[in-house]
């Protein structure tokens, strides 16, 4: 932190209009979101042991069919799931077996290599005018980090932006922590009205009784010391959890031994959050972390994926119970997810063209900006 | 009735064409229609006792989601269901508790009086661009009409028009009378097309067997003397009912003691009917009511329900067996809803762009008329 | 066959592009065809013996309702199922059961004869302006063909023209077959595509591993012996079926009686195909007929209806058992059904604009091409 220009507060210096009610209903601007947002950014589509070394598995993104290759030595690669013949999914099911070279068509045995070049036509017999180099996949760019796969269906993708930055969470160490607990919860509402829920605490007093306990800021509705009204740079930053509590969990205690090589600062936060729109965000505690993956499934729904990340040791420890474990985040996640499907229920409304941001809700203002400069592209 | 000018024939004196076949199931006109007839019209929503003193209910009109409050003293108001902060539903379920003065968000507890006046942002603090006073909750008008509640979305509502007027049932005391049953119905057909089953006798003969023997002239077609050929006003009105009959029953007898304040003329009408488009109508008899709702669920789905009215000592007579009294019209109900649906059936041939009118059904056509009149808008 | 000019290949001397992948998913495309396509051709709706005399049934046909008449004489006819009144339908279930005389509609009694002309218009007295004569039922065209019912909505019907032409399966004498069994299945993809896997055999050495045993050259991708390299006219055509084989089955022996009226080349060829778009194909052995209707449900889903024809002695033999006779088919249809549902998945990439079609695709060419006359229509 650079003493001479000490950090503004982030309160909003105006209360702005939030998006356009029908942002969050039309099939219009749901179709376009996922042409202009889902098709065109970073999306990340799991922790890296998703699918076995020489397996093939389809999902869809942005509307569109894709289909995610893992060679038998693990590396990744992503590809449309069309067969450049006559439109084909040349996967139909996860785990499908592959052995790392030709991908061929189930349909008509056209076959591309590991790269996606088109190696045989099957028993037909093209004419001249047929350019096999040009028939190739349509690759899609996919990467990893720190433990999750991304894949983006843009030609060039945009910049790979998690925030606050990539090096959030690198004393985690992502890439070798395990998934101890999987949740999926299918919500009736929009995906951004979850974003939003996300990124302010306004609603904690109200919502989640059980966390505010653990996290007191969060009972004043704020999310940082620094929206604390009076709060300098020069006053002491208090710790984020309760007395004696290292963690969220029911306890406060963490269910087995900390990452080790987090630094105090960190250990002292409590929760660390980065978060990747439109795609993921995770939270970070000294003894575990929840993956949250938001996944449209259309205008009005929304599915979520947690994942509970842990040390092998961990979830190793003799009697270890992963439902008393997780049931404290769980709780947080209902709740949040009663919360959207309340906001979406009341969006109809004819003269209610749009909501107003209040300064603390800063967070969901830059959602907004992003969400609108891409909409706007 | 001013014997100078004795009543013409009501029979239309051409046959006019029904509306475009497209108005029954085009997706875009029954949107228009939620927009400018449900969202701008009174609808009725129900008896007085619909909620508790002390509840808020929700519900939705024009596609609109609207909360009814009715305050621990029984008065009732009613708001758009829509939070102005981020446009969360205030009301999530029926019945819910309120004790007549903050109705407060559950989301971020913005709190607004009785009066929908907001009174406080929770935890937030907006700057002064905010203007609290701007950002009351949306009011719905509300009224109570003997015994039933309507609101209206409209900024400005329209006349409060039952035809053939306000007073047509005041002798039943409404008010006074309770539901002794209800029955609802969902009917795979656009609104209009019960309205219009509604709206004629011509095919009561064809589907209303039992029905035609209770009241003669129905066998005939017609639903009113004044349609018969030969008619005049100097000829003595036929009783409509048949010989002996009272009441719409299977027996023709009534369930209980007779309403005690209609006239003679109300009595031997047999049927007197109060119709208020789009929403409601009531079918009155000497010894019970019943009361119709259509409720549009889609472009071609509409619910109905129907609520049978008695004197309370009807209810409590010994022995009072409220399926014997109800299955007549039941009965005449069931086999209206089969017509619609008949009728909703043969609407997509490519070459029917329309209907005829036949002169008999000229309520029909005052129907469209009225139709006419606000999708012209 | 004229020695004077041998045939030529019937390969395409180039790869053009398929339809355009939205054409395949697309709800507008789909309503465009429904109009111009579904709504215009002649429609195979069954065999003769679809419904029994005496009877109506209704069914719907490029969206539209329509009802066939079969009189007790067992004559058919064929009106839209849609009153002139008020749009009410007809026929409301399959099997009604009419006189042959007066079509009358269980709504307001408006009677039809049995060529549709407006006999009576029940209770209802029509103004001068009304003419009956113009509010007859809208005829649809009705043909047999070889034991097939076809309708046809246009007002114009296009030319009758089943390929390669209406006397292929003359010597079967369809109209003295009878159904033994059947079979429905319901597809999740386009109807285009089904007619596209139907017209190549690019697909048989992955898709039919039991159908190439039986059919060797299907093994090779090819449907005839005319697109093998180095076929010229003056060589031996080679027997499709392999040796010993004379008809589809497990076996490749006939379930019974071979039908006595085909040329020996008739009976040489293995198979012999019909082919009439949009609606039907059959696939004519020595010992069984099947015919396969195509039912667009949606934009993408399709139903087929697979009817399995024998002659009336071979149903009659003793202990015949008819799951053993059409196995071997239905296991070609399931086979070529998950091949079509496995098509679509893949069609919804962005970057998938179009499909290319291999010389071998000369029959999926001339189906492209029959579509996109109608579509420019």
């Amino acid at each position: 932190m650079n003493v001479a220009t000490p950090p503004k507060s982030p309160l909003l210096d105006h209360c702005p209009e939030s998006l356009p009610a029908h942002a969050y209903y039309d099939p219009d601007w749901y179709a376009r979101e996922q042409a202009l947002i889902w098709a065109r950014e970073w999306v990340c589509i799991g922790r890296h042991d998703r699918q076995a070394p020489g397996t093939l598995s389809p999902l869809t993104i942005g509307g569109q069919p894709v289909m995610i290759a893992r060679a038998p030595d693990g590396a990744y690669s992503a590809f449309l799931n069309t067969c450049r013949h006559r439109g084909a999914a040349l996967c139909q099911h996860e785990g499908q077996a592959w052995n790392g070279r030709l991908i061929t068509c189930p349909y008509h045995a056209w076959a591309y290599d590991a790269g996606g070049r088109l190696i045989s036509v099957g028993h037909a017999t093209p004419t001249e005018d047929f350019d096999k180099s040009r028939h190739g996949l349509f690759p899609v760019h996919l990467r990893l980090f720190q433990g999750a796969v991304y894949v983006c269906l843009a030609d060039t993708p945009p910049a790979f932006a998690p925030d606050p930055g990539p090096d959030t969470l690198k004393n985690w160490r992502m890439e070798d922590l395990v998934t101890g607990h999987v949740k999926e919860v299918d919500l009736a509402c929009n995906w951004k009205i979850f974003w939003e829920n996300y990124n302010e605490c306004l609603h904690c007093p109200t919502v989640h009784p059980q966390l505010i306990d653990v996290v007191p800021i969060y009972a004043k509705g704020i999310m940082s010391p620094e929206e604390a009204s009076g709060w300098s740079p020069e006053n002491a930053r208090p710790a984020p959890l309760k007395e004696g509590a290292r963690t969220w969990s029911d306890t406060g205690q963490p269910c087995g031994p900390e990452f080790p090589h987090l630094t105090e600062a960190e250990r002292a936060a409590g929760h660390t959050f980065l978060t990747h729109y439109p795609s993921v965000f995770w939270a970070a505690h000294v003894d575990y972390i929840r993956m949250i993956r938001v996944i449209p499934t259309g205008p009005e729904t929304t599915r979520l994926r947690a994942e509970w990340l842990f040390l092998p040791e961990t979830l190793a420890q003799p009697g270890f119970d992963i439902e008393a474990v997780t049931s404290f985040a769980a709780t947080v996640l209902r709740e949040d997810g009663e919360a959207c499907e309340m906001n979406q229920r009341g969006l109809r409304a004819g003269r209610f063209r749009a909501g107003r941001l209040m300064p603390q809700e800063f967070d969901i203002f830059r959602f907004h900006e992003w969400i609108r400069a891409r909409m706007d592209a």
